[in-house]
């Protein structure tokens, strides 16, 4: 093991109107110390993902913003990784730990969404992909992963049916997740009969904009026990990279950042895929969490599709995926979703998921994606 | 110490109409391994400094883009702390090496910033401050440094000659140094009557707008002479924060960060600051560098303006300061100073400083400011 979590904190993901990003960033790590029942003075250093909140809420520099909400005056920095950056934000802790100058890191993700227009937000976002070949060519992201679902659909056979089960799996899980920004079930007509947005996806294939924070607090795993009476334990911990452009990749059909990722974080736990009891995935479009499937080795290449059609990735069925209500239902607010899914298995892990608990969770994966598949990090925890 | 520079690369600063960001970041990357005689095999994280690549360029996400570059798909991730983005970058990557994880990492630093209108660029770069306490009621960094100026002037008697007398220092040293966006030498008088920005600032206190890069390739001391027949030794690292706003600080002429960030990184080398041969600061208006030559105890509180005035900080002097030219002369892509600093001392630590070659440099500081001193970045480097 590398790395033990002792405190999680979250507010409910949405349109929070009446909170600006500095009260969201204080409110989870608040929220964090006190799940720990620790001390601010007990922070050593912090890192904060973030995308975009230079370009949607004018401000940068929220390593600063970080500390002083606590009062403290340690290092503290803003990770980015687009929309991985608060998986990257964990990663940056982990090895302040194992470097050695860290005995304490809390490591926060933010994003502050709502507060500008769509168009705005679209522009923002595509700074994740490629701007000199992507986004000054008219893409967003909806477009992008509309091509990879049609490539993997010409490829494997994949159907629009398939995809929106995994925005019906998504939903339902939201409806029993505390802090979702969507609570309402639908059904796959709902999914098929919604306002395309680029072909084959739907506006209900597609994670909404969000704000919303998300914290926890790292510690060696010899002090675990000091601050939490159930630490979850990070024992794999690996990122990789891939082209910004996705006409550049060697498949659209294929993750290879996350298929890297996903390979080494297993080794490094000394673990398979059989061994882990459920995942949360990077479900920014349907199409994303189907081919996360493939690269976490769930499945077989182009297995996906049939399998989650198949109702095998609900919180009580055999490999539960996004309880939290993934990125789709649970909300996406891009820097935060990372620490987000170390929330939710951390939560499940402890056994204090409630309606949504996954029988005998004990060990766990988080997949967070930047761009199209730029970025892949993932993350192995066991309790 | 902690981790060997074995490589560094740079490109001139200026208004580079003609190479966009990646092409300037490609650039330093690639002259590092040439400097290094590496493979880009090699590298196993990067990290890369940026504050407003967002918001300038449209293009987030240069973690996957500095990886892409290199036609590898190694962890990497962007760094943001204002301007001290480059120095905080060199800290991921030292806790990458420290942690065990990486044996190799290429740490980089690059801004564009001449391809949007001034109004944009200085909007951007008040995200350094505080978005809702400063930038929403009109302050910018030359009114917030005046600020600093005007309490430094009246709690020290510090002069406006005597701060004209550092920027004309940076002149000469930019006139020296072949990367300079500005190689003219000035005067007092012209400095004094040159236009004024923020009163006691005038045009030539405040540093410039300005495309640049900067690339250095960090390696386990132990592996050093394998890379590098002239490695440099970072043996002091450390990174302090304070609030965002300047007003809610205890003191206007003080910079707390600097000061808790070079005490712990002159603890950590095991020196004080006679010790040290050659200072890179952050000069972004005149009175930064004043108040750094007294957060890093050059001299006492408040006798820094006396003591530049008197000649103290040229290169060939007592305690040179800002060789490279500094912010000033040199010019100050925000998130590339940090390394760019890095890139100064590690040329004069190798003896090849040529024409502003420090005599006898053995030791050297480099200082590296976020914002008005919400963060600190301060290394101590040994040949």
């Amino acid at each position: 093991m590398k790395v033990a979590v002792v405190g999680i904190g979250i507010i409910p993901f949405g349109e929070n109107w009446k909170h600006g990003i500095r009260d969201m960033l204080a409110d989870v790590q608040i929220a964090a110390l006190e799940d720990a029942k620790m001390s601010e003075k007990d922070i050593s250093q912090i890192y904060t993902g973030s995308m975009c909140s230079g370009e949607f809420t004018g401000q940068e520099h929220l390593g600063a913003m970080a500390a002083e909400n606590l009062n403290i005056n340690v290092p503290s920095a803003r990770i980015e990784a687009a929309c991985a950056s608060g998986g990257t934000a964990i990663r940056a802790g982990l090895q302040a730990i194992e470097s050695g100058n860290a005995d304490i890191v809390m490591v926060n993700g933010v994003e502050k969404m709502t507060d500008i227009s769509t168009e705005a937000v679209t522009s923002g976002l595509m700074g994740a992909g490629d701007e000199e070949w992507e986004e000054f060519h008219g893409f967003t992201f909806p477009s992008l992963y509309s091509l990879m679902a049609r490539a993997h659909m010409n490829e494997f056979g994949t159907t629009s049916k398939q995809l929106a089960s995994v925005s019906v799996k998504s939903h339902k899980h939201g409806s029993l997740s505390p802090y979702a920004q969507y609570k309402n079930e639908i059904t796959v007509e709902q999914v098929l009969n919604s306002t395309m947005i680029a072909d084959p996806l739907t506006l209900l294939d597609c994670s909404p904009i969000t704000d919303g924070a998300a914290s926890a607090i790292l510690t060696k795993p010899e002090l675990a026990k000091k601050y939490s009476d159930t630490p979850v334990y990070i024992t794999g911990s690996s990122s990789a990279t891939d082209t910004l452009a996705l006409h550049a990749r060697e498949s659209l059909s294929r993750t290879k950042s996350a298929s890297i990722a996903a390979e080494n974080a297993y080794k490094q736990a000394g673990i398979s895929v059989n061994d882990v009891n459920l995942f949360e995935v990077h479900d920014c479009f349907s199409i994303a969490e189907l081919m996360a499937m493939e690269s976490l080795q769930i499945v077989k290449q182009g297995a996906s599709g049939a399998y989650a059609e198949a109702g095998n990735t609900y919180f009580d069925s055999k490999t539960p995926i996004n309880t939290s209500g993934g990125l789709k239902a649970a909300g996406h607010p891009v820097g935060a979703t990372g620490i987000k899914q170390l929330y939710e298995v951390v939560t499940q892990l402890r056994n204090e998921a409630d309606k949504r608990q996954v029988p005998k969770a004990e060990v766990a994966l988080t997949h967070n994606v930047g761009g199209s598949g730029a970025t892949t990090v993932v993350h192995i925890l066991r309790r």
